[in-house]
């Protein structure tokens, strides 16, 4: 069976834990975290502790801080030769100390504590540097999705733009929506079943087929319109989103 | 029983005649359209007629075509001192003809002819000159949906504005997405559960609070990474859409 230690007590972490902990497949045998009492939770089901040199003997580690303690913490393992894996979106492979072997474990989902995870859905990146870590690695995410994906440093750091713009900037575009809304005494819940309609679309039609709107058509009258009601910053960004539509579609 | 006509012929005019069809609580006289083939499907089962003239007496008129010809057609209505509604997001009532009394009734969603609706789903923006037309407009609205708002003509043009951010412009940024996935060999199903998770949050969490990210981190380093990899168009609207997120949560 495959012993795991997960080094962390963050949202991440918390989640592997979990479901870790479920599985028959995996033994999770210690939670390393720098501060006791984000991992104290765990204490009746797995060696807790705090001190980095007390760190069991594993097949994996699995490091789940922020991105700017990665390196240090992986420095700090005080065993040599072990697979250890990051779960950054951002952070190359290499960033990981060289006296261990070296690998990404990357769950591609947005995590709060508080809220249940459905993991079977959560795409799961990895990358090793032999073939045999990434079947290990494969094994282990295997007990959580099956949605899994072998992806480079350099095709991650990609993905994790990418993921900037349909999360982060789709969730700021649906921001400005509900400003706009609350300025004119409208419930936000109106543009509910449209925003989740958008969303699902996209699993069955490319965004590029999907696109619809006055600036695909290319309606300036309902531009001009548009650009009438808007904010300063507002008018920037429909002006440049308008554009950009724009520049994809004349040419099609 | 409330006596409907519908004028037009194309997405809108084809799901609310399916609808209207299955009600024991409306009566679907008459389907006009100027070209009768994208409505002679309904011949069996509701009046067809591409003659303007022969347009039967009803209740109420709703006239579900492109917005640049509503004014032209509610002017040949054969009738007066009817109830003349359209089903426009962006024109205001006051754009009907004077010699009918003036209605919306504006389903707020993206329709295709080919993808089933389901219109319990569906917001319905209503509007009429009396309490008594809101009433009868409400009525007919209830036989689709329960979610009815009453929304003015000055309102309604800011609705249609949000929506462009949350649907069409919100596309746009899963299109940049999709874009970069496939040009670094990448599938773009990886970030599906990503972007459904995205929009459902919103029906739980207000989007200020849902946002994240290094935009809204203020994380410099990762934002200078991330601007590396992108076009010049790309670019643009990583660093317009970052500076917007800024400003919103500098002072928070």
């Amino acid at each position: 069976m495959v012993k795991i230690c997960i080094i962390g007590g963050g949202n991440v972490a918390f989640h592997l834990t979990q479901q870790f902990l479920k599985s028959k497949n995996i033994e999770l045998i210690q939670l390393y975290n720098r501060s006791i009492e984000s991992i104290i939770t765990f204490k009746n089901k797995v060696i807790v502790t705090n001190d980095i040199n007390k760190l069991a003997d594993a097949d994996v580690y699995i490091i789940a801080v922020s991105d700017n303690v990665i390196q240090d913490i992986s420095n700090l393992i005080p065993f040599k030769n072990k697979l250890v894996v990051h779960t950054s979106g951002s952070l190359p492979m290499e960033s990981l100390s060289n006296k261990n072997r070296k690998g990404v474990f990357y769950p591609l989902q947005s995590f709060s504590k508080s809220k249940e995870v459905d993991f079977l859905e959560i795409p799961i990146c990895i990358e090793a540097e032999n073939e045999k870590d990434l079947k290990l690695l494969e094994q282990i995410a295997s007990v959580l999705t099956q949605k899994i994906y072998k992806i480079s440093s350099a095709q991650r750091q990609y993905l994790h733009v990418a993921a900037v713009f349909v999360n982060n900037f789709v969730n700021h575009l649906y921001y400005i929506g509900h400003h706009i809304c609350a300025e004119h005494h409208m419930p936000f819940e109106i543009l509910h079943p449209l925003i989740i309609e958008t969303a699902q679309k996209i699993k069955d039609l490319d965004p590029l087929l999907a696109q619809t709107g006055p600036a695909k058509r290319n309606d300036t009258i309902t531009i001009e319109n548009h650009l009438k009601l808007l904010t300063t910053r507002e008018k920037e960004i429909y002006q440049l989103l308008t554009s950009s539509i724009n520049d994809v579609y004349k040419n099609k």
